[in-house]
C-alpha cells in the first residue's frame, strides 16, 4: 500500500531509508475462549480436499514469525531471501511439485520497490470445514447426526505501517469466519426459512415465530424474511468485527501496530461471497465481461461518512480539524471571504463566509491516492490501525475508521461457466496500473494460450498481471511497455476458477 | 400518502372517519430578509417565455389559502370543488384554452379516496428568472453587464399529516433555488473553472488559487476541480435546507403542522436536475428505454443511516427505542433466547442473545408501504415535520429525517431527443401500483396516437398515467382492469418532453 500512511512515509523519509521497526509477529492462542473468541485451528475437510488441501499447519507460520509468506509458496530459506529481495522484485508462485491450491486457483505476489522492508501484503488460501456446535432443536448433537459444511476460502490482506495485522487477519480471519458458521451449520442445510428465533441453552425449549405473530395492520407485527444467504453475510460480516476487536485486545502484548485491508472469498453451498474492507478490488471475468464484485473504500468514496461522524461526535476532531471539506486549504489571511465547501450532507459545492474554524485542518483532504483522513490514512476500512494516531498528535483516527466489509453475493448455480471464467483479486498494487478491462484483456490473452484443461493455465494468468503491473527497471524505475511507471507497491494476486468445486480440483 | 404517517391515519380511524384539523395556509413574507432568506416572487423572463408562462401571480395562491390547487390548473369555483371530490375523482388538468405549460409539460392529477380531506399533493410549474447579485470580480453591477440566468422548474411535493408543508413547498422552493444561484449567475456563464474563493464583499480585491499552492506532494496543498455542475447542485441541495429551515422558523405562526415529500426538476444551461427527497419518483424514457432519475428513501432505504444516527445519539431514542433491527417483536418471555438481528454495520443478519434494552420498541421497523421510523413515519427524507412527535410521546422524529435530496443529473446536450422522449414525475401514488416497464409501455401507447408535433400528446398521457393508477369505482373500491386495487391515494403527475426549450414551447 504505496504511500498509504503518511507517518510511516515519514519515518522511511527522516532515517534515511531504514526500515521501521517492526512489530513481532503475534503468537496468538490457539485455543479458543469465550471471551476473546479466538477460533482454534481449522480442522480440514480430508475427503472433498485432499487434492487441494494448500496449508500447512499453524505452527509452520508461527515457526517463522520474523518474516513470513504465505505457507502456500513453500519457501526455502533462500527462496524466501529472493522473495525478500527488492530490487529483483521476482514474482513468486506456488511450486508446480506439490500440492495445488483448491479449484487450481492461481496466484502470484511480488515485493515491493522499498518503500517498506517486507511485502506487507498476506494471503490465505484454505478449504476450512466447519462442525455445528449444537443442533438447531437444541438437543445435543449425535457424532453421527447430520454433516459439517465446508466451505472454500481466499483472503488477500494488505498492510500499512508493518505487517503485523496483515499477518494476523492471514492467520486468523477464515476461523472467526467458521466460529461465525457454526452456529448456522444445520440451518444452512435446511431449506426451510432460518427461524428468527433461537433457544439460549441446548435443550431449552425453541420460540415458535408464527405464534407471535399479531396481525398484519401494524408495522411492527410482520416479520421479516431472513434468507440463509443473509446469513452466511452476516457471519462474515460479525467474524471482521471479531478480528478487528481481537487486534485492539492483543495489540500490547504482540505489538500489533499496522493496520491492514482485507478482501476475502468465500464459496459457501454454492455462492461466491466477495467481502472488502479497503482498497483492494475484486471483479469476475466472465465470457470476457467484467462483472465488479467489490467497492473500493477511500476518504473520497467515505466522506459523507466520515463527515457525518465527525459532524455528530466533534469531540473526535479534537479542535484541530474541521468536518467540512474545502477544495483547497484556506489561508488565516482569507478570513472573512467566500469559499466553496462540501458538508455531510451535500455532493455539490456552495460558497461560504469562511470563519475562524474553517482555518482548522479538514477532516477528509486531498485526491484520488493522496486523498487522506486526518492528514493520515488513505484507506477508510479494514483491520488494526488501532495505535494509529494523527501525526504528531495523541487523536486517534480509529474511529473514522470501520472494520465493516461490503459483501456481494454471487450465484455460482445461475450460469453454466466456462474454463476461462474467472474471479481476479488483487491489492492495489495491481490495481493501480491496470485498468478492469486490461485485466479482462490479459485473461484472454493468457488462457487462450493454454489447454482449457491444463490447471496450471491460472497461475500463469496469475504471474503475468502481477509481471504486466510490475513492469520491468530500467529508467530510474520499474517501466512499464509503454515507458509509464509500474506499481512500486507490494502486488499481490489470485485468479480463482468459476468452475466451482469438482470441476478443476 | 397513503398510510404514511400513522398518528394521522390512527387520528382518522379514532374520530370516525372526521379529518384532522387542517392546518390554515402559511401566509408568508413576499420580501427577502438576510435572516431567514424567503425569496422574493421571482420575476418571469418575458422573452423567452412569452407563450409558456404559467403560473398566475403569488398572490393569487395566497387568496384562496383555505384550499389550493396549482395556479396553473386555472380552476373555477366549481372546478375546485369537482376537484375536491373524493366521491368522482375526477382527473384534473391544465385547460387547453390558455397559456400551455413550458415545454407543452403534461400534468394531471386526481385526488385520494378519502384519505384526507383535500387533496395534499401539490405541484409547481415556473420559468425563473435570476438576476445576479453581485460581479465576480466584486465590482458593482451595471445593468447594462451580462445577462441573468433563466431556468425552468417542475416541482412534485406529496404532503402528510395536513397539507401546509406542500403548498408552502410549492410556492418558495424555487424562489430558495433562485436566492442560491444569485451569487452563481456569472459564474455558471463563465466557461473557466469556478473560483474556488471569492471576496466577502463587492469591490474587496479576489484571492487568487493558484498564488496559495505549496506544492503537489501533500495531499491538503493540492486543489480540487470544482465543475460548474455541482455548484447547481449544491445550490439546489442548499435551497432545500434553507426551505426547511424556514419551516421551522414559521411552524407556529402559520400552523405549518405536516411534511412534504419533494421532487423537483431544474433545467438549466442544457443540463436537467432531478432532486428528491421523499418516495416520489423520476423515470426517463428513452427511445423505450428507462433510466431511473432518482431513488426512494425509506425507512428500509436508509436503515443504515438512521440506525447510525441511533447509536452515536442515544438521546434522540428516549429510552423508548433501540436501534438495532430484528425481523419482528420480541416478547418479554423470550429474554434470553437468541433471535435474529441486524446493527447499522450490517446488511446480513445474526443471531444475538436478547437482552433487556432489545425489548424497546427499534427504531426502524415494518417492511414495504408499512416500514416506519419509531412506528409513525414512512418517509426519511422531505420538508417540514418540525412538530411531528412518536405517537403518545414528546419525542421529536425529525433529527431522523433529512430534508437533503439526492440529486442526478441529466446532460440534454448529450442525446439528440426525439419528441417521444420523456421524463416522468410521479408522487407514489402512481408508483405504488404501476411499474417503471408500465409506465415506459403507456408512454409509448399513448404518444403514438397523436402526432408528433400535437403539443396536447404530453397532457393526455399524464392523464392516461393517472387514470391507469386511480382505476374505476366497482367492488368496494377503486380497481384497475385486472381487478387489482388502485391506487386510493393522491396520484399527481407530470410528463416533460425532453425536446427542451425551443422545440416544443
Amino acid at each position: 500500500m504505496l504511500n498509504r500512511v503518511r507517518s510511516a512515509v515519514a519515518h522511511l523519509v527522516s532515517s534515511g531509508g531504514a526500515p521501521p521497526p517492526r512489530p513481532k509477529s503475534p503468537d496468538l492462542p490457539n485455543a479458543p475462549s469465550p471471551q476473546t473468541a479466538a477460533p482454534p485451528e481449522a480442522p480440514r475437510s480430508p475427503p472433498a480436499t485432499a487434492g487441494s488441501g494448500s496449508a500447512a499447519p499453524a505452527k509452520t507460520v508461527e515457526a517463522r514469525a520474523s518474516f513470513s509468506r504465505p505457507t502456500f509458496l513453500q519457501l526455502s530459506p533462500g527462496g524466501l531471501r529472493r522473495a525478500d529481495d527488492h530490487a529483483g522484485r521476482a514474482v513468486q508462485s506456488p511450486p508446480d511439485t506439490g500440492r495445488r491450491l483448491p479449484w487450481s486457483t492461481g496466484y502470484a505476489e511480488v515485493i515491493n520497490a522499498g518503500k517498506s522492508r517486507h511485502n506487507e501484503d498476506q494471503a490465505c488460501c484454505e478449504v476450512v470445514y466447519v462442525e455445528g456446535r449444537r443442533s438447531v432443536s437444541g438437543a445435543p448433537r449425535e457424532p453421527s447426526q447430520g454433516q459439517g459444511l465446508c466451505f472454500y476460502y481466499w483472503g488477500l490482506f494488505d498492510g500499512h505501517a508493518g505487517g503485523g495485522a496483515a499477518e494476523m487477519a492471514a492467520r486468523l480471519l477464515h476461523r472467526h469466519i467458521r466460529e461465525q458458521l457454526k452456529d448456522l451449520v444445520e440451518i444452512l442445510q435446511d431449506p426451510s426459512p432460518p427461524p428468527l428465533c433461537l433457544p439460549s441453552t441446548p435443550g431449552a425449549p425453541g420460540s415458535s415465530d408464527s405464534s407471535h405473530l399479531v396481525g398484519p395492520q401494524s408495522c411492527w407485527s410482520s416479520q421479516k424474511e431472513v434468507t440463509h444467504e443473509s446469513l452466511v453475510v452476516g457471519a462474515i460480516e460479525n467474524a471482521f468485527q471479531f478480528m478487528d476487536e481481537q487486534m485492539a485486545r492483543e495489540r500490547r502484548g504482540h505489538q500489533v501496530e499496522g493496520g491492514c485491508c482485507a478482501l476475502v472469498v468465500v464459496y459457501l453451498l454454492g455462492k461466491v461471497y466477495v467481502a472488502n474492507a479497503g482498497d483492494s478490488r475484486a471483479i469476475i471475468v466472465r465470457n470476457g465481461e467484467i462483472i465488479p464484485m467489490s467497492r473500493e473504500f477511500t476518504p473520497e468514496t467515505e466522506r459523507q461518512r466520515l463527515q457525518l461522524l465527525g459532524f455528530l461526535k466533534p469531540e473526535l476532531l479534537g479542535g484541530e480539524f474541521t468536518h467540512l471539506e474545502f477544495p483547497r486549504r484556506i489561508q488565516p489571511k482569507e478570513l472573512g471571504q467566500r469559499m466553496l465547501y462540501r458538508d455531510q450532507n451535500m455532493t455539490g459545492w456552495a460558497y461560504k463566509k469562511i470563519e475562524l474554524e474553517d482555518l482548522r485542518f479538514p477532516l477528509v483532504c486531498g485526491e484520488g491516492k493522496k486523498a487522506r483522513v486526518m492528514a493520515t490514512i488513505g484507506v477508510t476500512r479494514g483491520l488494526g490501525d488501532h495505535n494509529l494516531k494523527v501525526c504528531s498528535s495523541t487523536l486517534p483516527i480509529k474511529p473514522f475508521l470501520s472494520c465493516f466489509p461490503e459483501v456481494r453475493v454471487y450465484d455460482l448455480t445461475q450460469y453454466e461457466h466456462c474454463p476461462d471464467d474467472v474471479l481476479v483479486l488483487g491489492t492495489d498494487g495491481l490495481w493501480d496500473v491496470t485498468s478492469d478491462c486490461e485485466v479482462a484483456a490479459t485473461v484472454d490473452r493468457v488462457l487462450s494460450a493454454y489447454e482449457p484443461n491444463d490447471p496450471s493455465r491460472y497461475k500463469a494468468l496469475a504471474q503475468a498481471l502481477v509481471l504486466g503491473a510490475r513492469g520491468t527497471p530500467r529508467d530510474r524505475g520499474w517501466r512499464l511497455p509503454n515507458n509509464k511507471l509500474g506499481s512500486g507497491d507490494d502486488i499481490s494476486v489470485f485468479v480463482i476458477p468459476l468452475g466451482g468445486p469438482g470441476s478443476y480440483s
